[in-house]
């Protein structure tokens, strides 16, 4: 039987599916970043008039899909699976928003990396002629993910210089099989890699091994370097995993120059006190489906290479003295 | 293009995928059940020489999908994704145990209807020609369920009467493009059902419409009844949910007989002091993996549909007073 892979890690589609539409909503932090103008929806505070920050979370997630939902012009009823995730414990945002939309839903994890899987995942339920249209849809929320993964967000603990900031955003795409936007033409799920990193201050160290490891199998499969990339964006390492990250690859041979960056780095300005950077599935959520998908649509990136990364711990796992298990998915889109 | 689907919901498999092997991992209570013969291992005790029994669940999960890969006789370089899932906090036992088998992983939450969900996505991933082999694997463990959605387990609390008892056990599946086997050979993934139901010690009741709901679309698309079918097997909705279930489908115009079952119901005896049976992403995964897939080979079953049934709420959810969103994935297996 026929394969859709090259190499030992990556799929290529057969039919490319198409990016008809994308969604952003963000929160006001990110409203002030050096991307506000790219963002759909700046909500002017971090609640928005919700009784809580998880129902704020949903709320955020439910406006990025319908969003993307309403702006490819794609009937709900054409629209055959819903493929989402986030942080929350048991993906509680995932679920209420796919209870609002009704539509058959498959749940995904995979932390930060859980908007590049969900495209690879949904580009081939679709390249498989499973489903018309699949809308996926991630999000995070600086609070929730506080008060969850670290502390009570009362306390106002002074965070290390390594640590990133959880984004408080949600991105939503609508994928085809047919029309006109930007093509997912191949995807490179991946393994899980642990250093050994213990410190959950850092986690754009311990998943660094895991986004260079996916990046050398995808160049390696598709016979490519970095420089057949406009863009290489892992989402989301931060400053200091995204230094560590060129350095592995570097060492293994593959040289990155400008064009390998990180959604983490891009979302904030460095005024803006986030320390290393923007972190949460949001973030590369946010920064794809505007400025990322923006460029895509302009000409300006012509292959883009975006590298979801995400680190697998949990709070319990860390104080059992575990340490990160951690992951990258790449998916290679193409204007 | 053409369309792998049937009806609205239901997805057919144009080569439908083998189930090449099972393999089930189980704890004491579950090895003096009625299914005790039909596990391939039966832990002793539930920690297994393990620092904790979160370390433990994982170390179960390994166990099934290691010895499920065994059995197949594929070589693991030949498996192209790892499909898991379990019911801790950011599935720590799935990523855990992709961190050992080094895998290309994806994984899925589904609350306790992971086993389906993977088994459907799964497949869609091997007749979509991505995958030569895929393993699919689940767990849950009564301890560490226990303390994370109820109560500490010092506390011993009286449990309710409707309340079902999270399985310790963890299931897992290979398969295939080719080979001898059970063969998948449909699937629908359900919608989110939420009939405003708030009770957490009652996830039967909330999830027994979206069981009935997926049941209902399954019939219609493939233009069956229920006696088409040698088992149908929810799992996991208790003998609580079990009998709405029914009752729901029987006013919707569907009748179904003794074939409609619950792995809920099957798993323990009523002796064994459960309350409403067996709950957690084990339980289906468990049944399936070892007394189904017996039937299935033996020949006892031709046709068997399993509907995975999933509570997804959180315990912060059902704290801030949000009632339980419910879902149900049923794949149709046959000889």
């Amino acid at each position: 039987m026929n394969l859709k892979r090259k190499g030992d890690n990556t799929v290529i589609f057969a039919n490319p599916p198409v990016i008809l539409s994308s969604y952003s909503v963000v929160g006001p932090m990110e409203g002030k970043g050096p991307l506000a103008n790219t963002f759909d929806k700046i909500w002017a505070d971090t609640i928005g008039g919700n009784k809580s920050w998880e129902v704020a979370e949903h709320k955020m997630l439910e406006e990025a899909m319908q969003g993307a939902i309403n702006q490819s012009k794609v009937n709900t009823n054409e629209i055959d699976y819903m493929l989402a995730g986030d942080l929350t414990n048991q993906i509680i945002s995932a679920n209420f928003t796919a209870r609002r939309l009704g539509l058959p839903f498959i749940g995904l994890y995979g932390a930060c990396s859980t908007m590049a899987l969900s495209m690879a995942v949904g580009s081939m339920l679709i390249d498989g002629q499973f489903a018309r249209h699949v809308v996926t849809g991630v999000s995070s929320h600086h609070d929730t993910a506080e008060r969850q993964y670290r502390n009570p967000t009362e306390q106002g603990g002074q965070r290390a210089m390594c640590a990133q900031w959880t984004v408080t955003g949600a991105g939503s795409l609508v994928l085809g099989q047919g029309g006109q936007g930007p093509r997912i033409t191949a995807a490179t799920i991946g393994r899980v890699i642990d250093y050994g990193d213990t410190d959950t201050n850092n986690m754009g160290s311990a998943m660094a091994p895991a986004v260079a490891d996916t990046i050398l199998k995808h160049m390696k499969d598709m016979n490519r370097t970095a420089a057949d990339y406009d863009l290489i964006a892992s989402g989301d390492l931060g400053s200091v995993g995204l230094n560590l990250a060129k350095e592995l690859l570097k060492r293994s041979g593959l040289e990155t120059k400008e064009e390998f960056t990180d959604c983490g780095v891009l979302v904030y300005d460095s005024s803006q006190d986030t320390h290393a950077g923007g972190s949460g599935c949001g973030c590369s959520a946010v920064v794809f489906a505007g400025d990322i998908m923006q460029k895509l649509k302009s000409g300006e990136y012509k292959r883009v290479l975006l590298v979801g990364s995400g680190a697998l711990h949990s709070p319990t796992s860390a104080l059992q003295g575990e340490s990160v298990p951690s992951i990258g998915h790449a998916v290679c889109i193409e204007a």
